[in-house]
């Protein structure tokens, strides 16, 4: 089975098209799982058993866990592992937003896909795709390229102009392409595209055929869900996923706020045609 | 002390230029080491003991250790606390390639500078300086942006021409140029620029004045040591860190070959006039 097989057959199971983000900051832990051995991971689990019905997929934010030193990185350990185990058919992502050198990006491979795991891994689009061939090559696994990000400062580098071959175009265009043209040979590359700039969304979609999107910017960074979702999605509306953190994992009743969601990009998707 | 006086006054007491750079691959690790509880640390206690009188810097590749998991992590925990008790005046650098939006790196931040205690971490710029504050904004450490990296296929992204108020110019020049004018106002900033195009380097150097390079791409990735100091050295014979990691941790005498290559980059020092 194709990579993103598994991603469209768990969209279609959990009806879904959420990616709950395990930003599990440590500051903002309840205190009851502060007692526990690996406070993230038990926050994670809670957090997992509560909204695995409405998830196509969990996107763990590697930073968060590194922040906490060996303890963290035993937590992201744990976390995967729990969900192989409890949801062998979720969609499992690493946002570690990682890139290097050949030889080392195979050793990031090998961290992110066998040790740890995961179904995806982010990654920086900066070094070309040579460079990312360890993940590349992987036909069991999908390489997520950072196109248009989600930040205020985003267009710093990822708007300027650049010239091809008489055409000009900015420059996340030009990394949309590359991805689509050349580094997406094991029909295994998605794209970060933030939800903040529809438009982007709507042009990244025209230029990378149904290759699917990353769509994070909902909810905390104040993305518009319907625009992102109208730009988005495929004809066979699917294509999307849309990744919510803080505003679920740290909710009142985290359960609640992914069924929520979910039911919001249900109607949407009931109602798109394209 | 401004964080990059430090790496100065580290050359001078060491006369030396030389960055080892600890990618301990565990594939490659000698037998001996493989018995011991942290093979890695083991390995790199080793490296550091023999290397120690020729070494300017020491920069860890942090996938080498996160391949192998929560050992891993551990092992590079305790280098950097090894680095930090024997040789407090070496300049540490994390070579982590990292880069998210602001509120993720202020984790990545915490990671790399408070919880492994380095002085500088290796950064990806594609999601903009505003991305990268919580870096830029720590006075007491270093931020060394990726601009024109040593891999083959570095061109395709940052080679493209970008326009810029009617000039043209290449990517990695436009993130010279960002980063020497926009991103270094706490005086922070260092460049990773590769030995394989000193050409390059020359370009890069007049763009961003006196500010420091970490220049891998010597030795196994086939750069010229001399073309690389005569392109990037400052008029104080300082401004470079020649980063040389396999060729080093991996020869049968690495104390050998550390003050083997500290010594040919002395010679080229002597006679550099700008």
């Amino acid at each position: 089975m194709r990579v993103l097989d598994k991603l469209d057959a768990r969209i279609d199971t959990a009806r879904s098209l959420l990616c709950v983000g395990l930003d599990s900051d440590y500051a903002r832990l309840p205190a009851i799982f502060l007692e526990e051995e690996l406070p993230q991971f038990a926050f994670n689990r809670a957090i997992i058993d509560q909204t695995l019905e409405y998830a196509a997929a969990y996107k763990l934010n590697s930073a968060f866990y590194e922040a906490q030193g060996v303890v963290g990185w035993r937590a992201m350990q744990q976390t995967m592992d729990y969900l192989r185990q409890e949801a062998p058919d979720v969609f499992t992502i690493i946002d570690a937003k990682r890139a290097d050198i050949g030889n080392t990006s195979a050793q990031y491979a090998t961290a992110f896909f066998d040790v740890l795991g995961a179904d995806a891994i982010t990654l920086h689009p900066y070094l070309g795709g040579e460079a990312l061939r360890p993940f590349l090559a992987r036909h069991d696994k999908a390489a997520i390229i950072l196109c248009h990000t989600s930040n205020p400062g985003s267009g710093e580098l990822q708007d300027v102009i650049v010239e091809e071959n008489g055409e000009r175009l900015p420059m996340w265009r030009k990394v949309a392409r590359q991805v689509a043209r050349r580094w997406n040979q094991n029909e295994n590359c998605m794209l970060v595209v933030g939800a903040t700039v529809p438009e982007v969304l709507r042009q990244i979609r025209a230029e990378v055929g149904a290759m699917p999107l990353l769509v994070p910017g909902v909810g905390a960074q104040g993305g518009d869900l319907q625009a992102a979702l109208d730009a988005g999605l495929n004809a066979d509306r699917r294509g999307v996923l849309i990744n919510a953190s803080r505003s679920i994992i740290f909710a009142d009743d985290p359960r609640q706020e992914a069924r929520a969601l979910r039911e919001q990009i249900s109607k949407v998707r009931e109602t798109h045609f394209k």
